[in-house]
C-alpha cells in the first residue's frame, strides 16, 4: 500500500490531475505548494548549530587535489555566493521535524540507518565527497574521491558509483534549489573511467523548473577538464515536506 | 594517461576506426575478437571450485520472499537453462589469469579492494542479491534486498542504490553474454520507492548486440509485479580480456 502512492503521486502529476483531485492528497496545502524560499530551506538543511557529525569534511585520506579545491571552494563561502552543505548520516538528520507527504512515513524503529553514500564509514576507504551549493545560481559542485571498497573494473570506481552519487548531489540539489524530493530520472553517458584515489569534479546545474520537476544536468571530469568521466541528466519530482504533529516529534 | 584510453577507445569504436588502426591496439586479437562461447566464459567466470568466498548465498536476514524465489530459480539450474552466479568480493577474483586490454593495467598492491556492491559485508545492512544468468536466452534476474544502509529517503532505498545493483547485473550480464565490460550509458526511470528489507526482482534482457555494443533492458519490480520499481536500459562495449604472460601471474 505504501509502495504504490508514489506512483500515484508520480502519474497524477503526468496526468496533470494534480490540482483537479485534492481529496487524493489530503495534505497538501497547494497554495503555497513549493513556496519555501531557498534561504529558509539551506538555513533548515544546514543548521549552524549541530551535534551531528559532518561526514563533509576533510581528513587524511583526500588526495592533494581533493583538499586544494576544497580550501578553493571554502574560501569561496566566505564572500557569499557558495554555501558548503554538510552530510549527516542519514537524510532523517537533515529533515528533522519534517515528514514525507502522501503517507511515505517510516518505520521509527533503532536501525541503524544510513544514507547510502555515507554507509562506508572507514575515511578514504568508500565515498569521499563534499558538496558545494550556489543558491542564486541553482548549481553545485561536488568533489569526489572514489575508495577501494567502490571498485568496478580492477583499480577503477565501479560506474555505478558514479551513478549514486551523480543522484545524491542532484537529489541536494534539487531539494534546496525547488523542494525537489524524488527521482524521476537519471541517464548517464560514461566516457571514462576514474581511478581509484583520484579526484572527479561533478559540475550540476539547475537547466528549468517546470510542471512541478526540475530538470539538472551534470558533467563530472578531472580538475582539469582535460578528461570527462561522464555526462547526465536528471530529472526530479517537487512535493513539499510536511511540519510533523507535535505529538509525532 | 591510463583514464585516456579508455575514452580512446570509445572513440575509435564510435567511428569505426577499430579494424583500421591496428596499431593503436597491439594486444587485441581482432581474428578472434568476442569470438569465446558463452559456455566458456560462464566456465571460467563461475569455477565450480574455489576457495573464495561466496556473496550471493542465502542468510539470516533474507526475507521470506528473497529466499523462496532463491529456491525457485535454484531448482531451475538443476534442469538446465539458468546458472546461479556466484558473487565474489572483487572483480579480479572472477578473472583471475586475465587483465584488462589497453593498458587498463591496475595497481598491485595489497589494498582491500571490494566491488562497490559487496562492500558492506554486514548480513543484512547492504546489499542482499543473487544474480541468476540464462545463456541461451542471454537474460538474468537480480534477486535484490536493500538493508538500511542504502536508505535514500527515510525507510526507503536510495535511487543511486538501485541503479548501481543494475549497472552490476547488467555488466554481469553483458560480459557473459558477449564479453561486454564497459558501460556506455545507463538510463534509469523511476516509478516507485523499494522499501528497506523488502524485495525487489531486476528482471534483464539482452535486445541486441551490434557494432560492438550489447544494448540490455531491466524491469524491477515486486515478486508479484504489481509495483514497478523502475524500467531501465543500459548499453555496454565488448571488449575481450586479454590472458596474462605467465610471468604476471
Amino acid at each position: 500500500m505504501m509502495r504504490t502512492r508514489f506512483q500515484g503521486v508520480a502519474r497524477l502529476v503526468r496526468h496533470k490531475a494534480l490540482y483537479r483531485s485534492p481529496c487524493l492528497l489530503p495534505r497538501v496545502q497547494l497554495a503555497s505548494a513549493f513556496g519555501s524560499s531557498t534561504e529558509s530551506l539551506v538555513a533548515r538543511f544546514c543548521p549552524e548549530k549541530t551535534d551531528l557529525k559532518d561526514y563533509a569534511l576533510p581528513n587524511a585520506s583526500w588526495c592533494p587535489d581533493m583538499l586544494n579545491l576544497y580550501q578553493e571552494f571554502l574560501e569561496k563561502t566566505k564572500s557569499g555566493g557558495w554555501i558548503k552543505l554538510p552530510s549527516f548520516k542519514s537524510n532523517r538528520d537533515h529533515i528533522q521535524g519534517l515528514k514525507l507527504p502522501f503517507g511515505l512515513e517510516t518505520a521509527s524503529d533503532k536501525q541503524d540507518w544510513r544514507l547510502f553514500t555515507r554507509s562506508i564509514q572507514l575515511e578514504g576507504q568508500g565515498y569521499e565527497y563534499v558538496i558545494f551549493f550556489h543558491p542564486s545560481e541553482k548549481k553545485s559542485v561536488c568533489l569526489f574521491q572514489p575508495g577501494p571498497y567502490l571498485e568496478g573494473a580492477p583499480g577503477f570506481a565501479h560506474g555505478g558509483s558514479l551513478a549514486a552519487l551523480m543522484d545524491e548531489t542532484y537529489s541536494k540539489t534539487a531539494y534546496l534549489a525547488g523542494e525537489g524530493l524524488f527521482t524521476l530520472s537519471l541517464n548517464i553517458k560514461f566516457k571514462n573511467l576514474i581511478p581509484v584515489g583520484s579526484l572527479a569534479v561533478l559540475d550540476i546545474q539547475v537547466e528549468k523548473i517546470e510542471d512541478q520537476k526540475l530538470y539538472m544536468s551534470c558533467i563530472a571530469q578531472s580538475r582539469d577538464k582535460q578528461t570527462v568521466y561522464a555526462k547526465s541528466s536528471g530529472v526530479f519530482l517537487q512535493l513539499q515536506l510536511e511540519e510533523k504533529q507535535s505529538q509525532e516529534q
